[in-house]
């Protein structure tokens, strides 16, 4: 499962670099995509459904810069999925050179949003999650 | 009526100097805090009251570049004030040379969140548009 | 000459549509694929070839809200082109409605990045430029 | 070592609770101010003297979430100080709860912006971080 996406110009600092924190949000974006699938897509499973996946935990290796004009790659694969959470991994890529930029692991918990209780994975998210290839 | 902030290392794009969007969001900023005296802030005033401002027109001029390392005060004053909507100045100096940056122009409705309609301003806030400085 | 892009989960506010700023930040997007037929695209311009457009002037008119899960599209005219600067034109719709979103008048001005000066446009650019349609 | 700041409007996601990389974001900021005893801060550090800090590892717990209104504390700390490389910690409050929303174990090189490569730590900022509080 791949995002393909360019830097914009905005997204590096004053380093003339990617600024970190938006590689987790370019992982965000690749997880929105992985849940396509889903009806109404992750938008719907948001706004109508009520149900987000938080973030509880994260582990990250950054491995090259990332600058303004590159474009990446990232495959999305699932680690491990249990009963109300799932690890997800993101591999970014430098799509020119195919350089790992960076790997992620991204602990999510299905999430009741107006409770902010955790739930068992529905069986459609769980479907999309188990249709995964693994790493 | 002013807010003093420092320009962040990821505030600025791929040409050295701050994104001119960010600027606009330096002014929502001050609006915030323009807001501050009423009770819970604007936060209540979204959050709970379903109260908020979106912005119907801008017309800013940018007189000069800003920089990491900078930082800005923004004096923000009402222009005008009429039964649903208001315009807002900022006059955006760069706090050590007192050079003004940018000039913004900002019309906001007052507006009921849960059905996107315009309402007439509430007393609370309109107290605190007309206890503003006129430029 | 059109951008097409979904709204992401985090470009929404807290008073649950799209934060005003962010309706610029598309724009950007917008421009830099409009400057896609030069050489390196705008990523070289900035670069190496040390040649930017910073914003001088904006007039905004936001005519209807933006969600999170909506489409959207952005035609990129040219109303004006001068000798240095330019006035181009975005009409942001919601893709699947039609409906007008946004208008944006963004004036740039060719500069030299190194000195801050405003330069003739380099004739690659007038001829993109030139190559747009008028509104 | 300390950071206080509120949570802004723009800062949530569709989701409603802070959208976790900004969380990164904020401990940058925290960064900013732990290296602010340098002369001309971490901004003269990036921009004359073309050194800089990447991440090149982040471990982070999320056991709260966040809200537009809500203020949050950083205190930073230092984990480890190698020759070339630094583990601070930042532990994310909730100002007025005291509840622990975030820890981040964020590992930092001292790096050549020109060459991109790992340099020892100049004395002045080994002193910094020898200076911090050991958690």
């Amino acid at each position: 499962v791949s995002l393909r996406r360019p830097i914009r110009f905005e997204e590096v600092d004053a380093a003339g670099i990617v600024f970190f924190p938006r590689i987790l949000g370019y992982c965000h974006e690749a997880m929105e995509d992985f849940f396509a699938p889903l009806e109404g897509g992750y938008a719907r499973l948001i706004l109508e459904r009520k149900i987000g996946l938080p973030a509880v935990h994260l582990d990250v290796d950054f491995t090259a810069p990332l600058r303004y004009g590159d474009t990446i790659d990232i495959r999305t694969t699932v680690d491990r999925l249990g009963r109300t959470s799932a690890s997800l991994r993101y591999a970014v890529a430098n799509a020119a050179s195919g350089v790992i930029a960076a790997t992620i692991v991204h602990v999510v918990v299905a999430t009741d949003l107006v409770r902010l209780r955790p739930i068992e994975w529905p069986a459609d998210l769980r479907a999309v999650l188990e249709s995964a290839p693994t790493p």
